[in-house]
């Protein structure tokens, strides 16, 4: 896993499915504080789009008896570069099966990665077309720029917890091609977090470790940001709207990210980011390492992880977190 | 050229020569201004670094007779990719030949674009070695924040003068295998301008047409910024040292790019630019294109475009300019 | 006038009226766009706050035949200060009168400037409570941060026109105590424009040349908002929202503003403003003064200021502007 | 102590000394972190000029056996303001003595607070004049940006560590006439902590509980960036440039100050803050008390305080800290 290649056979993460057991706070929360607009309802799901998301959604809300995440969806660099992941899993015995079920999404492959989460391949998708009320001044943008809450522009990534780190970041190593750009090691064990990209951002996918061995949780989903203004002012926003917040504004040292943690209030951890100019522009960056006296260090600007960072997940768990 | 397509063989812009009558005053331009290091030299070539470039240098700055852009080096998105690169050129009658002549940089094949800008392709690289004095607190960085001036992060796109638009469009798309992401539309001629992508940034090369029918010139060179306020604060820098502001801070329409356009001492025009989370995520995006109706408006915000962002352009050219 | 004197006899610019011909539309504007909330209504005004004014309201609209600036109020630093001005003014032959009729204010000695600008001089105020669902996270706030448009923090200036500007500069520095800190000089004449402080800010009022020789207009009224960063995002607001922008964003040389201009919906010029950390915190500060040759350098970054800018004013005259 | 009270006998704190054991290192630190400009010596004292400071000096350095705060002077509203206070002194039993020693400061009462920390009490000032080299673009301002490290504009406050808050209150209220904005309750005690104002910024001077007991000591002393982005920048350039950051950047509760502490080579706490456009515009506010409980929630957005922020003064004192 040290050396890294990339196939650029997906282009980039498309949409997640979040569930939640408060399904109206919890859209309260995705419209009014994420400034995303319903785009359709099917079923428990409501469908939002965040402004500047060229695709029909970026995350399906589900309405569900707790909380958690359901199918990513991961879109294509074309037909040819689908058929060939599909080629590549089944013959690796990673078979999936195909369905056509998703608003706004064409065919789509499913497959579960070694933990149990729930991917889909795609590559046709609906172009999102802003209603009149939504539509933006400027043409070569989604829709308007909506000048409420945390105006997050779109989906950045999604940070699985996974019981054992290794095989997932096979899978996305050799399985889906993704490029493995940043891990934090451990003493004597596998990486302790993989940051994996498939894009030219310097990560759309990551594992982090899964203390209760619990498997198919989810640590966070992240949305981006123009500036980190506005993540400044997304935390004055959480803060008189109730919504907790776990820890940031500050930088990661990995990734160099900066940060905003809140739990949406299905429980969920959300994440708002900001990578200022920094792109993974280098098709052959190899992997940088973090040893565990350097994540002693605590963040960029010294502050350091809080323990719920380490221990809270979603579904909760029952092993005393 | 309305239908997008890309190869993605081509990863990103590596660096650019630039060639200036005042080296001196041009050196300190990019080194307290832009905050960039000096990394090599080599005649009358003095090589800058900019803090977060994992090669080499960023910019060739050439003592010459007059201002104007050399060499743009394109790095490949791998050793086939660039093979392949350069069967399909000579396939297309557009051979050009290997040299292995610059600093940092393996064997290139060069090849004018049909305007006579020099391209030069390449997979091998030198990685970015800080000295001590430059090393960074965080290892995933190139060098240090150097915490002066512009404090430009990296190369962002070259945006070339052409006389003839359309060639060079379709030497950039069918050649190297560039995506047109937006273009100015002209009444009943060829378009006015055209902004090509090899990344998930929107764009890395550009066509302005050069209205006095030149060859091989310069329109701007762009460095990007970790944010808006880096640009506000290099206004205030640029104004203190002299340096000639064309216009900006402000807005583009086209691209949405947050922007600051100054003169360096030699003449060539630098536009400090930000992108926000904007990137080109899409494989098949439908380029944008802008009416001359729409052009009207000026930029986002409504700022008039400047005469001399129409006629200024380096080397100058004796028509009346 | 060019040596500065101040009594401190008045504390602050406390609230401004505002006339409207098109009130549903202003009102629009000043809650959805400036974030302020609708605290009052009496007759044809509606009495609008911004979210961290200490008092009753910030701006009373008020529905007219046309535009234009109404009634300034100017809080005293005490009420023997407000007396203390009152016979000042008395003794100079400028008394005026006491009402006791506005929403939210105790008595209030109303004197007009010598270009007829209505100003009310009061010290006994009403703190402004916020309803529930205003009420702010922080109890040192007066309401809760709104998250939505520009999120002006406060009432920051009134720029007047005046046909003649040295009797009103006169009033403010003699009749009133304030302080004069800029200026603009012009050839052989008086000045085209001066900027007076009450407080720490750099400045309250402005008074510029009314080119019409009309009486009692109104260049613009300013709210100030927290960063620059507001500003620009006000812009995209603005810009989505149809408000017209006259200029900016951008920064003034005169007292280094960050602005933006917008035209409310009935006509009036309203300023986005941020001053960083710059404040007047000397007591004695000798007024700078900007020549023509100065000024025509245009705004601190070169943007050159446009025309409408020296010729609207509202109400509007009909001199061909 | 709640009622608040002002007199506005003095204009604003004017600079203040700091002891360092490390005084070549202390140097550096103000000149490259901060960008403070060096305008003077004398004997072991270095002046060092904030870019926006009308005064001679901001900060006098001191070299010395430990670290710690010398001297803070405060400038008077004006000449007879100044004797006023003289008076007003002498009449409660706080007399002190002239001094004219200063370098840019002429004739200075000194007084010590109750708990033994120095202050100069004058009028008369000599205006910074830029050197050439540092003359700025635009007039209205004292020097050039110096386009580095933090770029603070000028001072901001001082935070002294006091053994017993309550007289050291009254000597600022009824000595000084400064007005409380601001305070910490303790259950049953006198306050933990209490801001008062000299003008029309939110807090000028500020006392903290020593919890050792000792005397004289400082808690941190100020300085004003403009923006937020610049203390992020700042935490950049602490970072790396080995400067201990001791917490943020986050956004404080009392005052609602954006903020960075860091410790200076000598360790003396360092604080960069910004206000945004909070002001304090009323002359009559009632001070905000925080309560324990109300304590406990940390800072704005969450963060917990840490246990150096309670510990941690100079000079250091042996008690186990």
């Amino acid at each position: 896993m040290t050396e890294s290649t990339r196939s650029r056979a997906l282009a980039h993460v498309g949409s997640v499915e979040l569930f939640t057991p408060t399904p109206d706070e919890s859209l309260e929360f995705f419209t009014a504080i994420l400034a995303m607009d319903r785009v359709g309802q099917r079923g428990d799901s409501v469908f939002l789009h965040a402004w500047d998301d060229y695709e029909r959604f970026t995350v399906k809300l589900t309405a569900a008896a707790t909380s958690g995440v359901g199918r990513t969806y991961l879109r294509a660099a074309g037909p040819d570069s689908l058929s060939g992941l599909v080629d590549r899993l089944e013959a690796t015995g990673r078979a999936g099966r195909w369905v056509d079920d998703e608003l706004g999404i064409g065919a789509a492959y499913l497959v579960d990665d070694p933990d149990g989460h729930e991917i889909g391949l795609y590559w046709e998708t609906e172009r999102y077309v802003a209603p009149p009320e939504l539509r933006p001044a400027l043409k070569n943008q989604a829709a308007r720029f909506p000048g409420r809450g945390a105006n997050v522009r779109r989906l950045d990534h999604v940070n699985y917890l996974a019981a054992d780190i290794a095989p997932n970041a096979g899978f996305l190593a050799d399985g889906l091609g993704a490029m493995l750009t940043e891990q934090i090691a451990t003493v004597d064990g596998p990486p302790a977090a993989v940051w994996f990209t498939l894009s030219d951002k310097t990560y759309d996918l990551v594992y982090s470790a899964d203390w209760t061995g619990s498997h198919g949780r989810l640590h966070h989903v992240a949305f981006a940001t123009d500036t980190r203004e506005d993540i400044l002012r997304a935390a004055d926003v959480c803060l008189e709207n109730g919504i907790h917040i776990e820890t940031g504004p500050h930088k990661h040292a990995i990734q160099q990210t900066f940060f905003l943690y809140v739990w949406e209030p299905g429980g969920n951890r959300i994440e708002l980011c900001n990578a200022g100019a920094r792109l993974m522009l280098a098709p052959d960056w190899p992997a940088v390492t973090w040893t565990p006296e350097e994540r002693a260090k605590g963040q960029a600007w010294g502050l350091q992880t809080i323990p719920t960072f380490h221990t809270h997940g979603t579904p909760p768990v029952d092993v005393g977190e």
